[in-house]
């Protein structure tokens, strides 16, 4: 065997956010060896990303370049279909509404690639490197920019007729609620996701009267983090505001276990960041909504992979099934 | 090979609604050698029902008893564990919370049972000898008493951790709606299925001033085959009846396909035979909600079936598979 041979076989994962994205090298064993982040652009050009990414895949691997072998391009995005390998009508972002993002990749590393909707793919990576490899029946949300999610049915990945499977950000909260990136009205994306966060503390101080550290910054300035720090220092507008989350978000999941009756849902992303305060009203809303025959029966886990590692789900799409 | 060899292999197929249980004997190829109907009596006793089946059976069997030979026994019931073999918690029946349904007809007939949910049932039978044969992504929607729903991902009906996967009937409508036999408020099945829109049928006439034909007819008499006839014969309450169903209906199954990118629904059940009247808001409604990537690409159908063959669905339970 010659020394080529001797090389680690490494997956390009590529994780693309709504804000950031996030690129990595990993090993089949789940071995992270190094990663960068830069900002997508979503609201810019495709073309744009495209070379920001060149760029900085180029300086990921200048380090380790005589010492691995990448075999394939593993990656997540929002709205990704699998079958077609474009980002199909991706809400958050400007860059079209079919964007080919699998074939734009593949011609411009020379590298088979593998995608899938960026919270399926988080799926798969908490199937093969998370808290589900014992799971059969499971579905992960990541509550970020938007909702996303990834439905896992006897041990595999639900992708549907057309790839599309597992739009949850999307099923309707109120027909004539919030404005949605997607054109609908009130889809659950605009009220649990750190987006949907911030809109309701919004509402909420217009609505209430109540002192809060929340009124004296501007909507473009508000994060997650920021009401999520203010709730645990007992903030009423931002508790108030995780009660209404978790009351929807708990419904909403109630519904999802009428369709698949699933052994746990594994919540990520940054809103899943405020711990108890976001998961004692989910399950004590989602409990109070459940068919009887549930009742009891169904997890409710934060994922305590750090968002850095969004990659091991883009990375676990090419090495699921070769373990 | 003796005589008995030639006799021919039947299952006996049992279905059992809210209202009526349906039985017959079920060749492998679909053929049906003969069935009967008789009253569930679902708010009497379970011991009740028992005894009325052994009898309808012996009366089934009577004249064929020479020639057929039952291998096993298939069942379709409402809230039936595939697993567990019970009736969990079923809303329209007062048989108790876990009914032992496998284990009391398999003694009582001395033969192997396979047991499903009565939709789950409906959705194998439609995979095997109805509508669903050359599709692998479908959900089956019975509009009968109640609202049930069968669910078939990538060719296999999914059943869940718990075996009670597929219970639509009991996603929200409205938190605070009406009351649903099952303890919950605003279910689903409280507005789309024959009961639901005798309920809707009752707040229009409350509501509105229209003459109607529907005006002269009791709660208690009032069936949804009165309502789907004047809604034919132009009747407006019937139609706004029709129209606020399909609404309801279009934008839940709008949240299904949001789960599973199915390829078509399939609707079966006493609503469905209302038609186009009841299709068109359906379809109309869904296509409305539904997320960008899916529009225009999901099918909903009224299944041809009788439901006197609903009993197809609980024998293709034992003989899918073997075909």
């Amino acid at each position: 065997m010659g020394p080529s041979s001797k090389k680690i076989e490494i997956v390009l994962a590529i994780d693309i956010g709504g804000t950031y994205t996030k690129i990595g090298l990993v090993e089949k064993n789940g071995t992270i060896r190094g990663k960068r982040v830069f900002s997508t652009g979503s609201k810019h050009s495709f073309q744009g990303f495209v070379l920001n990414l060149e760029d900085e895949v180029a300086l990921l691997c200048a380090e380790l370049k005589n010492k691995i072998k990448i075999v394939a391009i593993g990656i997540g995005a929002p709205n990704a279909n699998w079958i077609t390998g474009k980002m199909e009508h991706p809400p958050n972002f400007k860059w079209g509404d079919f964007v080919p993002i699998s074939e734009t990749i593949s011609s411009l590393f020379k590298l088979p690639v593998v995608i899938a909707n960026d919270a399926n793919a988080a799926a798969v990576g908490e199937q093969t490197y998370g808290m589900a490899k014992e799971m059969k029946h499971f579905v992960v949300l990541t509550l970020g920019t938007g909702l996303g999610s990834g439905i896992v049915v006897d041990g595999k990945l639900v992708t549907g007729a057309n790839g599309m499977a597992g739009e949850l950000g999307h099923v309707s909260v109120d027909p004539e609620g919030r404005s949605c990136n997607c054109g609908l009205k009130g889809c659950l994306e605009t009220y649990a996701s750190v987006t949907g966060i911030k809109r309701t503390v919004f509402e909420l101080l217009a609505e209430l009267k109540e002192d809060s550290f929340l009124r004296g910054i501007s909507y473009d300035s508000m994060t997650g983090e920021i009401i999520s720090e203010q709730a645990l220092m007992g903030d009423v507008i931002a508790l108030k505001a995780f009660e209404i989350t978790g009351k929807i978000l708990g419904s909403k999941i109630a519904d999802t276990v009428a369709h698949l009756d699933p052994e746990a849902f594994i919540l990520k992303g940054g809103l899943s960041k405020a711990g108890d305060i976001l998961l004692e009203p989910v399950v004590r809303n989602m409990e109070k909504n459940l068919f009887a025959a549930y009742k009891g029966k169904v997890k409710i886990y934060l994922s305590p992979t750090d968002s850095s590692n969004a990659i091991l789900g883009s990375a676990a799409l090419f090495w699921q099934g070769r373990m």
